[in-house]
């Protein structure tokens, strides 16, 4: 079920427009916490790791493209970047693009930069985001490689032709080669890298742990009618929880409102301190 | 009404919750080009701005702390940091002191690093979050200022006490003087100092003005029974309608999803593309 | 005298060669002190002050062209892709065209981009970097500036044709007219833009004045015969003497190397720490 | 004999001083492409790749102390604040400690961090960095490793005491035990981290081996007298001329200079383009 999230919750928001969702539910992939540790900062480390464990691939000036500009693209870009790669972002979504832009991104369309990148990430959640038109035109030792969604996000099936040739160099790393012999460097055949290739973070484990079980508590203790056979958001008041249990591993000192603070701010000087939709 | 933003809307929170509000209100401020462009992206680069009009300070190496990590404390810290100082955070929201941590943010209580800092710069929105007791302890020639909200963060009130002298150096800069000589140097008189300070560039005011006139057309235009005396997020197509104004600036291509890619996700073509909490 | 440094110095090596320099002189301008200060991080904020001050730009999403990755390039470099601008350098240099590529910057000749970028910022120390041909291709609305040598870097005399009007905008900024209405933002037409509008920071200034002190010290009480008439570098130990002089600023807390660390690394416990080539 | 490098070239040093170094030597370590490469930029992405196959650790929010800020210290600074670690620096030498300051990082005495960092990490050239004194005042589950000299930096011997339970976790990894349960964990048992857990990428062993040859090349080719029995930089010339060739990996598009412009600078069209000196 682990980073399946986001997929999950659309299936689950589906069922309850249908009026199918006989259960309530927290869709944990949304709060905060969970958001940020396990795609935002976790994406940022892993890709690194993923990369080089994997393809073992200098960043220093190379040109990559990464598709997607949500928490983890946001968390790829930024990574990439501080290593000295070039990146250039697609989007689909005007305000993360306009984000990419005001991040340092130049936002273009895939197939404007396709021919002169290194590597091509993905990490849309959507599907056929590379496809066989792109892979035909990415230059000698191009490396491609999935962040997002399960393993659709590249169309893996358009490679399996007969003018291909599949190499296994070693686990999670193969070259399809052309008939010119330009090959492209093809991770996980096209699944997750992070999740193939990457361990998950003790400290990201135990918030996403940590979030689900609060989750799992608060629906099992509600009252009768807070909840209805829907798709809730974590309180706001538990994901608040959940960040200040991990607090003490950074050796992190939170101030506290005063009483004259908390009246002025209209809060209670226990949270929740922002109003649900906050990021 | 710029910037007042946050103050504003709680105000019309409480209206709301007292049954007080006899119109509809967008909640334009917490849209998210708003709060992206006009607090982090703007905060980002006017604290710089702001500093070197006023203070002429010389960032790098110095020791900073910013208080409130919300977007304009992050826009500040990020700026900073980047520069080359070294930048303590103060929270009282786990969830952002936890973002601080993982943006590479000490995490510290004001008063602990209040003696070595060469700046103090509130973010908080709150009241009284610098104290006489704080500015007490600052060292010679410790710079306060207040990116935050109107003139309620830095406790000025309390330096206007016969014991210490204010010097007049320049437009927005006072340098308040103990009896031992040691003097910080108070901005803006505790205002919002890139209010006092700094231009807002045209591109953010372009943003914030095309949010706010969208929303008063579709209070205007809007079916009878669609808003109630309530306050409302801008809808997310019209905050993505805003963004997707403003990327020919900086010439950047959209990509558009297929039919397929559509369907596949559950998304019309022509957006939203995010549930209304996404950030 | 001032940041004419590096010309200075040019100008004394032409005289030694040439046999007709009369004292023995110290080139301080390349000492390592006044090379990172003066240049590299002083022009790491004063060309965000200086854009600020004149052309009053936002920097996020911009696309900008720095001419030239000495010190002073890789100063403005670095501090405007912080604040999200995308950069491209030109070099002549391949060993600092590597280091560009490396810090994560596309090098591209000027005539490859000029058409797109919304600045281009000249730090060569050479001349006609940017001619007319440039500037008849830049879109509408570029600013064009030099942090380099003098005012040589701008082909200004090209501009002062029939054809093309000037309008004086304000202090430092000059707008030049082509005939169909596009307009370019020459600021301080063409001289060196931190020097007309930024300050230096008194730090700067200190290390500045403390190096050039040294180093007359330095000549006036040498020994006779260890000086000829020729142009040298500062002695490392005096260069090292004006860094730990200012560590006190930043309350930064030295290491001495032990007996025997001394002993293993062959030098002295007071320095030099490193060869004189050492940067 | 690779990263032996700077160790390798103290000694021929010392065998010149004492008249016993019986033919020419090229330095090539302290050539510029080679210290960059090898050391700044091939660090600044192997110190979080070897940290990741080892200690398996997250870097955001680490406090880490890095112990020399030369070139591998630099690039490992950097690297880790990148990644959102809280890096403080130590130096004896007061130049790289006030670049240090520049660059945001806070400058310490080892002792005064030890017991609340995370990481250790040491870059010195040096020995006896890390002592058993510091060891014993580390918090439990403290990383240990060096970037820097052979296996000198860290005291190991001093752990290999009966009071000490040594537990060898996996390859390059051992939990060294104190009596009360507190554990530090050493890499590599103190060698070099990143030759014993990482590779070096191909792009920057061809940069090396270039650099080598045409040392060797150089030496077996010059005119008698050139080279007397004494230790030599690379010529600026080749040392340009190794960068030269690495170039088109990057896709990157040098300037040339203009007769005018070469005449201008005093510089020959094909370099050499910086004094021998120059960084």
């Amino acid at each position: 079920m682990w980073r399946a999230g986001s997929q999950t919750w659309y299936k689950l928001h589906h069922l309850s427009k249908a009026g199918k969702l006989c259960v309530p539910a927290i869709n944990v992939n949304d709060s905060v916490t969970k958001q940020k540790f396990d795609n935002l900062y976790c994406c940022r480390e892993s890709i690194l790791d993923s990369l080089k464990k994997t393809a073992d691939i200098m960043f220093g000036g190379k040109q990559v493209v990464v598709c997607g500009y949500g928490e983890v693209g946001k968390g790829c870009s930024a990574a990439l970047k501080a290593m000295g790669s070039v990146v250039y972002v697609t989007e689909i979504d005007p305000i993360c693009a306009l984000q990419a832009c005001m991040d340092g991104f130049r936002l273009t369309k895939l197939g404007d930069v396709v021919r002169q990148v290194d590597m091509v990430i993905t990490c849309t959640g959507n599907k056929n985001v590379v496809v066989r038109e792109h892979m035909d035109l990415m230059k000698n030792g191009c490396v491609v490689c999935n962040m997002g969604r399960s393993n659709t996000e590249i169309d893996v099936s358009s490679l399996r032709t007969p003018e291909l040739v599949w190499q296994h160099v070693r686990a999670q790393v193969d070259h399809i080669i052309w008939p010119d012999g330009r090959r492209i460097v093809l991770l996980a055949e096209g699944r997750v890298l992070n999740l193939s290739s990457s361990t998950v973070p003790i400290y990201v484990l135990s918030i996403t742990a940590t979030t689900q079980a609060l989750a799992l508590i608060e629906l099992f203790n509600a009252p009768e009618g807070r909840y209805k056979q829907d798709v809730y958001l974590l309180p706001k008041k538990l994901d608040e929880y959940v960040a200040s249990l991990h607090l003490h591993t950074f050796d992190a000192h939170l101030t506290e409102l005063t009483d004259e603070q908390a009246k002025y701010m209209g809060l209670s000087k226990n949270g929740p301190f922002k109003p649900s939709y906050y990021r």
